[in-house]
């Protein structure tokens, strides 16, 4: 890389492409002639409504978002999508709930303030190491909705296949794995994402919701901040945006449509994937726990077989210019997030270090 | 200035100091030899955590804020800021809240969500173009805070006197007046900011709030987001925060602290309402509505005599190089928001301008 920058293995705030940092630089002082920074324009300005709806315009090419599909970019992150999710769409007071890990069972417990959450499926028995068989789920006639989270960040699994709703709607946090793959969007009533793993800049989230699912008969105690309906009917301009966040992963969208879309990005992405699974697989050293079935592309967890090598292993690659290895303080061992951004020699890299390492350490 | 930027009239986001933003440029590749830009950092990294923890040591040391005060950095803006007050002060269920203008307003409906709010005072009979007598208002002895918006965006006005809350708690909305001038936090129990007005990139409330309000027994349906002593506790980072904007913000506070602190802000606020206010008083086309003693330093609406003039002079003004003078579109007329990062020259220019105008449309 062109500025000495690292490679980095944050589970988000996360790598952007470096090609959008160098634009964002040299857009800073004066952005296209307009004489302002994109932070200091006013978010009705004509230049900055242009910027949101090219930035919407091309999400929705990119995955290619059906036009009764409304995308919302909203400030709060996932703690704040968890309470809105079941606000807004918890019309009967039932929904399910499949609990694959951290962050299922934080959606899970937000959703309990609103209604009765039914846990479905889980993979708690096994250490959340695999996503459970969702293709027959015991769903109540008036669930509103079956609940996802579709890649978990620390457990490191991902849903290839899609639960069975038996028609009732599907809800996925697609936080970690957002843009990481095609996907048809139809098949869901509601995807929400925090953009700060695999986009850009921390605090927003987008969220892709079917029109008819946007209620103007919530709970009147519900806070107007977290209406869909109400961010749906301004555009996403009810109060003052993340302007900025939206100025920047309207970039990213622009930078994988040039890119190969997301067919091009799924397969860098599984390029990169193996090359880490592999070696970790013939390693002697390290264990990569989830089951390879359920493996996600984008957060590879691994162990040693002792939290003393763990430990001394991620001191290693820091050490090497490898950051943020570390796995999450609640499971332990370490873990490489390796999102759009992160490139193929960056992954090569670290294999490289780890089978020396290994070679050294045995 | 250097990088041919406009002279940006904006009520929000609005400019920022340039050196500032030519930092933020020079750090974007490379934050300080970390290899990251500052988007890109984990916000559980130590180099991310010295920039929140200097920022917010700085907020502290700019404002004198005391110990016994939490400073928060919060997503969803006022929108959210108008619901949390309600949801984390209102324990006996009864709010005062005084009327000036569009913001309390809004306020003000939110806060019905949550319980009683009594009216104690209001400018709306004479659209609110002053600040009403709050020195002898009539509190409910059961009344958990008194709330004002200190300056009225869109109005116009600001509180040069705050009221006299009879020892119950003073919550104040500074959004468009932060940082304008020195300000004696220990006479206030909450104060918050959405930052993209006087400091950084939107996204982002400041909250400073006194520890012994923060309450764990709010109701038990309160989304997890709303809660200042979850942010207390976590230091703001509960979950990701908006770290872009603590990062450019952070550069601001110290860019106020370089530049003669709030006293040194202060004075160069009054001297460029001054330039402004004068020539709009001595102006024969012009007038401004607000009561003189109540004028904000931030925010000058103006108006000509027919609302066919506003037009050509926004318009003209525009065609001038100075934008977003149009004023809001619920009052209509002119409106220039000069804060702290609006040069001196940049008012000038505009007073310069409108004199000129006037003189060939006499």
């Amino acid at each position: 890389m062109k500025y000495d920058r690292s490679f980095n293995f944050s589970a988000g705030p996360a790598m952007m492409p470096e090609p959008v940092l160098e634009e964002i630089a040299a857009e800073m002082l004066n952005y296209r002639g307009s004489g302002m920074c994109v932070m200091e324009m006013s978010h009705r300005d004509k230049a900055f409504e242009e910027i949101r709806d090219q930035a919407e315009a091309d999400l929705r090419e990119l995955m290619g978002i059906p036009d009764n599909y409304k995308v919302l970019f909203v400030q709060g992150g996932g703690t704040l999508q968890f309470a809105m999710v079941a606000a807004n769409l918890m019309k009967n007071g039932v929904a399910c709930y499949v609990e694959t890990g951290s962050w299922s069972k934080k959606a899970i417990s937000e959703a309990k303030k609103y209604g009765q959450v039914k846990v479905v499926a889980s993979s708690a028995d096994k250490n959340f190491s695999y996503i459970p068989d969702c293709s027959d789920l015991d769903i109540p006639d008036d669930a509103d909705y079956v609940y996802i989270c579709e890649n978990e960040t620390i457990n490191g699994t991902t849903f290839f296949e899609l639960p069975n709703t038996k028609g009732k709607i599907l809800v996925s946090d697609q936080s970690s794995m957002f843009l990481s793959r095609p996907c048809d969007v139809s098949k869901y009533g509601l995807i929400w994402a925090g953009v700060q793993k695999n986009v850009g800049p921390a605090g927003m989230a987008v969220v892709i919701v079917r029109e008819d699912l946007l209620r103007d008969d919530l709970d009147p105690k519900t806070p107007t901040y977290l209406s869909y309906k109400i961010h749906a009917d301004n555009d996403s301009m009810y109060n003052t945006p993340n302007c900025w966040s939206i100025y920047c992963c309207g970039k990213v969208f622009r930078y994988l449509m040039d890119n190969g879309g997301l067919e091009g990005v799924a397969k860098r992405n599984e390029e990169k994937a193996a090359i880490l699974y592999d070696y970790l697989d013939e390693s002697k050293l390290f264990t990569a726990p989830v089951e390879k079935k359920d493996r996600s592309l984008m957060n590879v967890p691994f162990v040693t077989p002792t939290k003393e090598q763990d430990a001394a292993v991620v001191a290693a690659t820091k050490a090497a210019g490898f950051d943020n290895l570390k796995g999450h303080k609640t499971v332990g061992g370490l873990r490489a997030s390796i999102y759009n951004a992160m490139p193929k020699e960056g992954v090569q890299a670290l294999v490289d270090f780890l089978r020396k390492y290994e070679a050294e350490n045995a």
